[in-house]
């Protein structure tokens, strides 16, 4: 297998130009989901997906229609006792507005330096030819290593609606010891890495009720709770002053760093300054006990998402506001369940909402946390395999945020993602002027073609 | 002066008609002074009370300009060694809309029943002719028993824009020692009220800044503060369990109430029912050792009057925001004052708004609190007419509202006002309907000729 390994990087090194130009034929495509005048695009990039699958020698290629876009499937299951690998992408892009702000048309790939400019160059088309051209390097010099399953919808810029059901129906034929979703991203150019889990969340919108009516504040301030007063203090009683959350049970399944995690968390490049630039604010402030990357990634978080009552208008209205209402989320870790989470939130409501007020508290979205054990296999193959292109070991993230399609897989199909990609953080993505980093993605299909011999 | 005062009284109740039909008369002038088509109609009723208190005798009579509705003003000050009472009134009258729920048209004074229905017959024209009618009774039977100012504005519907100003720049004419404000009322029909205390009001906006753009509440959230968390934090605050306000020094100026004056307090018919009903609340809360009528009208509260953050509409949107806005509002008592009260707030958030928020606080509003001593010669000469009248000695309320004017008498005349009137609680004033009682308005004639001579 290592002449076959070495037969692969050649191929790759010998046709950069050949694939370079194979992403620009795709990148050329304006698949812009939310557009309804793109529907042909759409179906342009999934039909060139279904040939390459082909081409690659894939097997039960096909595109499934959906309400919207379809979802490609192809899959390559030959290697008893190898694992399978479910690797996800989506073909389809964001929109290029404001369109005056590219320096050059965002569907006519341009490269300028080391750089190749286009809409999806980063997000994720250039993600998902990597993926292709890895395997087209090491199918043409041998078989796989390993069973490959891909699943890659055209739905994911517009919030992924029909790929929840897709999979409730294809359970079988999705199952896969793991996930390779190469829609996360790397940290710079000489520091891959890997994201191992994110955050789940519990969204919710509570609203307190008191007065039947608006009321006077000078008749009658003073004889009853006045709601906005009162959810304020409901609210500023979730956290103590060591910024720990206080309802009933809330850390009770959250699952504390070891200390090899928080070394491994420390490497990452994103310290206190990291924090103070990108937020912009004058001071950080979180959670007793533990650093700002961790307190991003690796702790909960309740965070008030938007408050409204009474008189926001300009100048004075003495109103004794009727009702008042918050939106507020936390942010679950492992092994935390938002089901879980929102009973406590019930609970702690019971607890300290004060006679007179009538309150409700509905829950608008919720995300199971994830993580991938960073000692699984995949995660093994991905690291050894971005050590032997970078020549660094990866950086391991938990990211702060929620992808749906990450919790979904983790939901219906009982599979944890491991996340990488070749796209920088100043690639642009969703904003004019997207670019991606040819010499990083050419070093991408390397780091992809090791990793799939390292599976096997 | 017994039989002058036994001559004024059976003149008012020979005279019950006429006096009545020169009420309907000025209230047929549609004088609502925020209409700018009603221009001539308020210089019809200001004409017509120049033209009335010349009749009566008095003196210095003059509408005198203001940027938009004349003030008029008269004395009669030919009394050595009595008193001299300044009159408040104001002969504008709010808007007449909704029209079509009106049974009678608002400017076509018309009786039914006990009742005349008319825009301004309760507020204030009926109020402002009662006490014309008082002093003509009296002036057609003897000369005036104590010395007298009348300033009557045409404003007060829009916030009395140029009343203060005209006080400033005529202090010495309208020197006096207390004011006489019938724009208030009574509690039922056989229940006459006197007002001797109005809260004031210090009114915030205050602003807290964190991040300097919206973030990702996924990617950031429990790094920084979050502006909202933290202002709901430091609002709350502001309040301890018992209802007790936390601003440092805030309690130093509050007069307490004595034993006499919470039996006063007490004979008033708002007890808890009252303020559940008016409220629509399910439950009551307040400042604990207090009741209810204390709490609204003789302790000062700290109310939300409005708050807005981040995300407000339909749906979740998990954004933490870059700032937050409160607007707060304390209403004072006796003898709190706003500039103190204000740099208490000041000296609250420099100590209590952590690093890493910005926050202003902004003085939008402010008016000191007001309070008459219950035994001055004013309070008693108007309680004992009251009890001749109506045969119960009247109550003594507290209103838990700001009346700007007597601030403003307060502050820049240095006087005291006492309240009163002959209007009900259900004369629905500003609203479709408006309406007085008439054998209340007769006995409001009689009692404020009481008055006059209890003063002398």
């Amino acid at each position: 297998m290592a002449v076959a390994r070495d037969l692969a990087l050649q191929y790759a090194r010998d046709n950069q130009e050949k694939f370079l130009n194979e992403l620009k034929g795709v990148l050329a495509i304006p698949s812009i989901s939310t557009n309804t005048e793109n529907i042909l695009d759409m179906e342009r990039v999934a039909d060139w997906l279904v040939e390459e699958f082909k081409t690659l020698g894939f097997e039960n290629v096909k595109a499934y229609p959906t309400p919207q876009h379809p979802v490609v499937y192809a899959d390559w299951l030959h290697v008893e006792g190898a694992p399978t690998v479910l690797i996800y992408g989506h073909y389809d892009v964001q929109p290029v507005d404001p369109i005056d702000l590219w320096d050059t048309p965002p569907f006519e790939p341009t490269q300028r330096g080391e750089n190749l400019f286009a809409r999806g160059a980063s997000d994720m088309k250039g993600q998902v030819v990597a993926t292709l051209k890895a395997l087209e390097s090491i199918v043409k010099n041998g078989d796989l290593p390993v069973n490959i399953k891909f699943i890659i919808e055209g739905e994911e810029e517009i919030g992924s609606p029909s790929l929840a059901a897709f999979m409730e129906e294809h359970k079988d034929m999705l199952a896969a010891d793991f996930c390779l979703n190469p829609d996360a991203g790397m940290l710079g150019k000489e520091l891959p890495s890997i994201t191992y889990a994110l955050r789940g969340m519990a969204y919710f919108e509570i609203r307190f009720f008191g007065p039947d009516h608006d009321l006077h504040s000078g008749l009658f301030g003073g004889v009853v709770h006045n709601p906005a007063n009162t959810l304020m203090t409901v609210i500023a009683g979730m956290k103590d002053e060591n910024g720990r959350i206080t309802l009933p049970g809330f850390y009770d399944k959250v699952r504390e760093l070891d200390a090899n995690e928080r070394a491994e968390l420390a490497r990452l490049p994103m310290k206190d300054d990291f924090y103070l630039e990108q937020t912009g604010a004058s001071a950080l402030w979180g959670e007793a006990g533990y650093t700002s990357v961790e307190r991003a990634g690796a702790r909960p978080t309740l965070d008030v998402n938007g408050m409204l009552a009474g008189f926001t208008g300009e100048g004075a209205k003495t109103v004794l506001p009727a009702h008042a209402m918050v939106k507020i989320s936390m942010r679950l870790v492992p092994d935390q369940e938002p089901e879980e989470v929102h009973q406590q939130l019930l609970q702690y409501l019971e607890e300290n909402v004060p006679d007179g007020i009538r309150w409700e508290a509905e829950l608008l979205n919720s995300g199971y946390p994830s993580i991938s054990e960073r000692d699984t296999a995949g995660v093994k193959a991905l690291s050894a395999a971005m050590e032997t292109v970078w020549g660094v070991r990866p950086l391991f993230k938990r990211e702060g945020g929620s992808i749906p399609v990450v919790a979904d897989m983790q939901q219906i199909l009982g599979i944890e993602s491991v996340l990488t990609g070749f796209g920088l953080p100043d690639d642009h993505i969703h904003a004019p002027n997207e670019k991606q980093h040819l010499p990083t993605w050419h070093r991408g299909i390397e780091a992809l073609i090791h990793f799939f011999y390292n599976l096997a």
